[in-house]
């Protein structure tokens, strides 16, 4: 028997009968509905659906499968993929001089849990790269300047267009990009923020956090856009403190809600669940 | 525009092709799913089907649907349901002397942010008739003692039956129900019991939870069988205490998770959103 | 033996041996420390100390300490309190239309998990008498137009002296109190904000939380200062949410946490815990 | 100025005026009370104190303390130690095969937010030695056959007696440690169990979670005794799961409570802050 997985993943104006329709097909093509979800947008009026098929009796033919279901795509206006379900995102990850997030992903790759292939990491420090060659995997040290930006964003993008890369992840990276960069890889690059958001943007968020005197902190992960600190939320948590912490126990403390909501959030990407739906996202878990 | 929902919910013996065979007999009977969700089970090979849907130019026929999806029904070997969404469940709730759920039900319920039809509350103590008259819906006393359980439950079958009772809602009822009485309304009768489940089971789940030096408190709805504490688990919360809580304390604090658990347990159940898989539960949130 | 049990708190300009300074002077009095705790603010240089205390062998005589302790009070520059731990305050609630926190504040002082004396409920509509009158508590209901605002104030505090009130609970009041009325009531006004602060301040919180497609809901309770949602943050409670929730889902799913959230300020409040440490709190749990 | 903080603990029979007594005796001593934390037991009838202190203007001479103090801790029977509040445990791990743990407590002690310092790591299987030595800490691979067992804990007693190990930590060792070992290490052994207990002890605890259908997974750090699974219960975390989980699925979300549970449990040990109260502890956080 054969057990390949497929994830077809469909994006369209909302309209009747569009379940039935990609279900229909699907079963002509004697591919068989493992798991499945959707969604309609009542405000958007877009339509999400990913569906998990299985072929037990032979190979699935990629090529065949885009051909014939391109038909109904056009009709409906559809953007879609169809993708083998293991698949792995061929990975990079921006650091600086924080190490638990990095060192978080770098473990879960490597144990399997998280399903991400991590070709290098790019870090405008040098401190963290004894982490990463434990994991025997590139570094590569650009130091950034006030003056050097676009040149330091070149070569980030060649090692990224050499390493044929499909997902970016800021792992607590200090600095921020260019709107160029941020647009070129929209959708693409995932960023841990240490608060709540939309509570606390920008710099110093736990001592924003402090000074207000909440009783929660908080962590967010969302795809990077221009806007500081606003692109679409993919995954938040939260850990509860009191008036005895500074932001330095914040700091201590937030490690491990950041490291879990960046990890949640590049796994459901790694697993092709999140859609985004103008600014925010619809995610099937 | 018509914006009747209907719920169709099957369970039959897995196979390939199931989704499709059922979203495409919806579509040739002009109903649209607006909602699904399904689970094939790994161990128990059994399949579970929940689908919301629309029929937007002309009034459901249920008799017609019923006729014709039986026919699909039998082929495939299904249990199957198909019911207006907003079907409340006719309820009756049995309590005691402890008033946190009931008077969170009976709110609940009286601002419809819970769909069901209270018809009755029957206790074995006359303390709560108060709470009960003022939301004006009866309340049946109905004494225990040791030796006219099995009259006792001959009564409350009576007014079951009286009121046509789809839900029997055990609201820290502190007696315990017969065998016979446990599988006549299996399925019906949703029961809070005052501890993280399987753990400490029986009478006085703070006393042993105190004895234990447990540093969470937990509550678990379940459907009633006739093994006390035993039945399929609907949903369970959770809460953290620590060194200093007494069991009265814990009995305090531990109200609010009660309630909480055992509303979301009795909205999933009228939601239609539950099926029972053996000894466990798929619930389609 | 006695069994009375009285709690003494002090505010007062850090330095070194206050905790024994107080220590000392309780035992001298005879009267001992049954549940202590204290925080020394690094920032504000502020110190705060709650004790409890017991005397077993006489009755606590509050006129006689309050007369000895206010010579060492003088010499620390203290602001403190001594009461009797059962003192419940007195307490008066405002509503509009909304009832799920009126509905647990009103149940849960009926059986006395909450210590407080509820006087009367203020409301600016005739909608929520019902629910007070069934727990046979005054209800005021006090129309409120555009140009009527001062004098509904002053009925309101006519009220409020009159029963002699020690803490207003907005729950789900919404008009905007004067600057006035704020500050003459400041640290007894408790409200209930449905998002989590400093996120979506003002109007309509939850349709803010559904624009920016934030996966966490939360509540808010503050004391209320003349700077709309910018009061000293007492408790704060979260909830998970998806992309399929609406605005109205989220009201609904709301309930719960704002009632929750509301509950445990007013409790911590009651039982005398929470200093204000200037935009802050400092609670001792 | 001298900024040594040293920690007090005590535990003795409870009687009243033990808060002052102690506070009195520090003051008298010139040590200042920074942090305190008590408990009376009202059912074993034991008092516990956890007192942090500070000299500033001397350094602390904990010989002479030492002597001073014993004479109050004589008259009131107590147990007692007053440490420096910096001092690291030495800190031996035992593992097996899996590597979550292991790796998250190395991460966290090189990192220096959890205090301990880690002299080796004890396995019966070679697997997990590259991770120890990519952090340059000794790795001892002892095979464990059945009928080794009492020459394999000898071996682990010379390296613990010859590290002068404070602290033995459990990490997934899938051994059973037989009671002469247990008893000798009490309240030196924190174990990492994968279930909420008391539920689910023993083997495989995923697999009996899966079998049960619970809705919440849990884990659970405790120290050992010779009763397995049934030793005080330092710290307990929860995740939620639904019917869709394996065991296989519950392993792998199980492994981010199972590390953090195990961490926090490790951190209040070595910051002084757990007290053994027979079968329970209390916890001073």
């Amino acid at each position: 028997m054969n057990d390949q997985e497929f994830i077809l993943r469909v994006t369209c104006p909302d309209s009747l009968g569009l379940v039935a329709k990609v279900s229909n097909f699907l079963n002509e093509q004697n591919l068989f509905i493992k798991d499945s979800a959707h969604y309609g947008d009542p405000i958007t009026k877009k339509f999400f659906m990913r569906v998990k098929v299985v072929s037990p009796n032979q190979k699935i033919n990629k090529e065949n499968f885009d051909k014939t279901f391109s038909v109904l795509a056009e009709e409906a206006n559809m953007d879609w993929s169809f993708h083998n379900a293991i698949l792995k995102p061929n990975t990079t990850i921006f650091v600086s001089k924080y190490s638990h997030c990095l060192q978080d992903l770098l473990y879960r790759a490597s144990v399997d849990s998280l399903k991400i292939n991590i070709k290098s990491v790019i870090s405008n420090h040098p401190d963290l790269e004894k982490i990463v060659s434990d994991y025997e995997i590139p570094f590569h040290y650009i130091e950034v300047t006030k003056d050097n930006k676009s040149e330091v964003e070149m070569k980030m993008s060649k090692i990224i267009e050499g390493d044929n890369i499909d997902l970016i992840i800021l792992a607590r990276y200090m600095q921020i990009l260019s709107t160029d960069f941020c647009n070129k890889y929209f959708g693409k690059i995932i960023n841990i923020h240490h608060s709540f958001l939309p509570s606390f943007k920008g710099a110093k968020p736990y001592h924003q956090a402090y000074e207000k005197g909440v009783k929660i902190l908080g962590a967010t992960a969302h795809y990077v856009t221009s806007e500081l600190d606003e692109g679409p939320i993919i995954e938040q948590t939260v850990d509860r403190i009191d008036h005895s912490k500074s932001p330095e126990d914040m700091e201590i403390i937030g490690r491990d809600i950041e490291s879990i909501t960046l990890a949640k959030a590049v796994q459901y990407h790694s697993e092709q669940r999140i859609f985004l739906n103008d600014n925010k996202t619809v995610i099937f878990k």
